[in-house]
């Protein structure tokens, strides 16, 4: 197995209504990466596409060979890969193992979504297929009230109310005032939290991700390409794990509703390949698509014990100077949550703050960084560890 | 790069109805492959599920977790794959490359398909993402006019007639009577054949697949695994090439309508792969989706000269005893077209030649067989080449 370095990045700024036609979408992030990478476009020979809801949204599947055609790569080789909300992640872990495994040395990874341009009622039923649709949707649950579930039985279990959830809306809208490239810029407090408008009790409009558009897109090579490629003096970044673990889709026939054994499995894989503990970690770019799976994933990952999770944070541990930083560019609360984008997103971002150059947000000095991206409420668990190199 | 074997198969009945959840025709075809390759499954660790159409027609994602569940892997790695009707061979291709680069020792690579279980009108729009929705789908479109326009250009390009494709229906049919677990058997003659009932001129009901549903399954493994596992006194399956080449959605887009570029591609690298030439292939299980994809194919692949695919086989050369076998238990003409299934039906159907199990319909003591499954009009192509050891 090779080394595999990320070197080059880019992503379109999230919006609501992208403004551009669906295939547009994901070139756009794809010509920011070829180019910040300084390679040609001839070096490429394989992307991986992650993409949840364009056949259901937009009557559009085979995004890979699409995408890859509109992007000037025609005739490489190219596919979608779909694990839900990890669509993004789980393509990337397709590239890492086709440069990993010496298939490629050029591999690009783009995860895009549309969400805007349909009905919100479509979109919404669109996202329950991330559920069980046997056990969950057709049933009437929608992803709101799965996790107004989970939520609602760890107030219950460990005894802690809504406000206790609060700082993650909080700290994540901090950091997303710093993200150019994110969905929301609004600086919200506890009162704010607390008013927002309740989705399904207790689920509030603050614990929940926008529903937007955006492409991210990232380049994984091999060492010989990385090291030639132009790097703007900036360190090498190196995938120095990257694993996959699951659980089952359905909440109520999880071994323990309120623990993500997929976060658990996915997390413990990726650090064992990566040969770290959890305090090696400097920064934990996770999954926080409402605020009580921040709560769950800090708990299953070993940042906190159980029933601990909800309050790690406000003492500021999360921010970008505290001892973990999490959602360091607003996480998918502020930067936005476009489906399938965005475990490339957070690829993108844990590049920059890897190698300095994400800004006002910056963690200072961070060598190892956990990235996690969830399909479901914890079905399929993507984790990548990008390692900063001398 | 490690040395990949299939070493086990399963695969259900394909119907018109499949008759069980959707969740359970994956599962069914899982466990007769992993009873066939006699390991346990706690030696599986990945699971690469290919499908196209669960979310638009069965409101579910994330089939890669889902399965893995059902079928008593829960925690694995699980993914979903698509690439429209190429999807079940890109499955494939993910788990090659699983075990090949050395990430898992045994990867089950699962193509699951329901088609029939929607109206007859939301299932030809599902089928329709698989070409280009801006460029071909909006403008009305479907996925048999497309054919058809194929179909057309090259008989005005070439001078020939509509009769002169029925032999390739007429040999899948008569193949696909000795295949039990195939959709049709019927046999048909070159009368029923001018006589099917027009879709879309020129393309008739007898030029087409039939819709309906099915699952397959295939277990790699690496050389030691294969080695161990047991085998029944059958010979040993090698992937020896594995390859994607891909063209542009949209027809009108290609370099020249009636080569398919993706094909070609596919098939040259993965016959470098191998070390092979045209020559040295004993079968080419080929998607004949509709009988000019067929004649295309043929032609792009190399195993017939620029318009004069069409009469390949006219002397039986594509019969079991003949030349160039396809579609030998049936192709997806006769077999069936359950379109995310179909690419590991194909493996499934080619394992049997290679290792002798195919009966009626067994080719003479094949070596090398190229297997191709193709997305939408030639978008996405993903050739394997299998290789029978001593």
């Amino acid at each position: 197995m090779r080394d595999v370095y990320l070197i080059g990045i880019g992503q379109t700024k999230i919006t609501k209504n992208a403004g551009v036609r669906g295939r547009y979408l994901g070139k756009k992030a794809i010509d920011q990466a070829i180019e910040h990478a300084g390679i040609e476009k001839k070096q490429i020979s394989m992307l991986v596409m992650g993409n949840m809801m364009a056949g259901m949204l937009a009557k559009q599947q085979q995004l890979g060979a699409l995408t890859a055609d509109v992007a000037g790569l025609r005739g490489i080789e190219a596919v979608t890969c779909e694990a839900a909300c990890g669509s993004g992640a789980a393509a990337a872990r397709w590239g890492f193992m086709s440069v990993a495994g010496g298939f490629h040395d050029v591999a690009l990874v783009c995860g895009s979504e549309r969400m805007t341009h349909a009905s919100l009622d479509d979109t919404t039923k669109a996202l329950a297929t991330a559920a069980d649709w046997e056990l969950e949707g057709s049933r009437g649950e929608s992803f709101i009230s799965l996790n107004a579930k989970l939520m609602k039985a760890y107030m219950e279990t460990y005894g802690v109310t809504a406000k206790d959830f609060g700082h993650f809306a909080i700290a994540a809208h901090d950091n997303g005032l710093n993200n150019p490239m994110g969905f929301l810029q609004k600086k919200i407090d506890m009162d704010c939290y607390l008013n927002s408008r309740m989705l399904v009790d207790p689920v509030k409009l603050l614990d929940a991700p926008p529903i937007c558009d955006g492409a991210a897109a990232v380049l994984l090579a091999s060492e010989e390409v990385a090291r030639a490629a132009h790097r703007n003096g900036l360190p090498m970044i190196k995938v120095a794990g990257s694993a996959i673990g699951t659980d089952s889709l359905a909440l109520d026939t999880r071994r323990s509703m309120l623990e993500l054994d997929g976060v658990a499995l996915s997390t413990r894989r990726a650090l064992a390949q990566a040969g770290l503990k959890n305090e090696d970690i400097d920064i934990f770019e996770l999954h926080d698509a409402y605020t009580i799976i921040t709560t769950l994933s800090l708990e299953a990952a070993g940042f906190a014990k159980k029933g601990k999770g909800v309050h790690f944070g406000k003492e500021g541990e999360i921010t970008p100077r505290g001892k973990l930083p999490i959602s360091t560019m607003g996480g998918l609360k502020s930067r936005g949550h476009p489906v399938g984008a965005t475990g490339v997103y957070q690829l993108v971002e844990t590049y920059m703050q890897l190698t300095g150059t994400a800004g006002v947000n910056q963690v200072p000095d961070p060598e190892f960084a956990l990235v996690q991206n969830i399909g479901g409420t914890g079905a399929t668990v993507v984790s990548h560890i990008l390692q900063r190199c001398a």
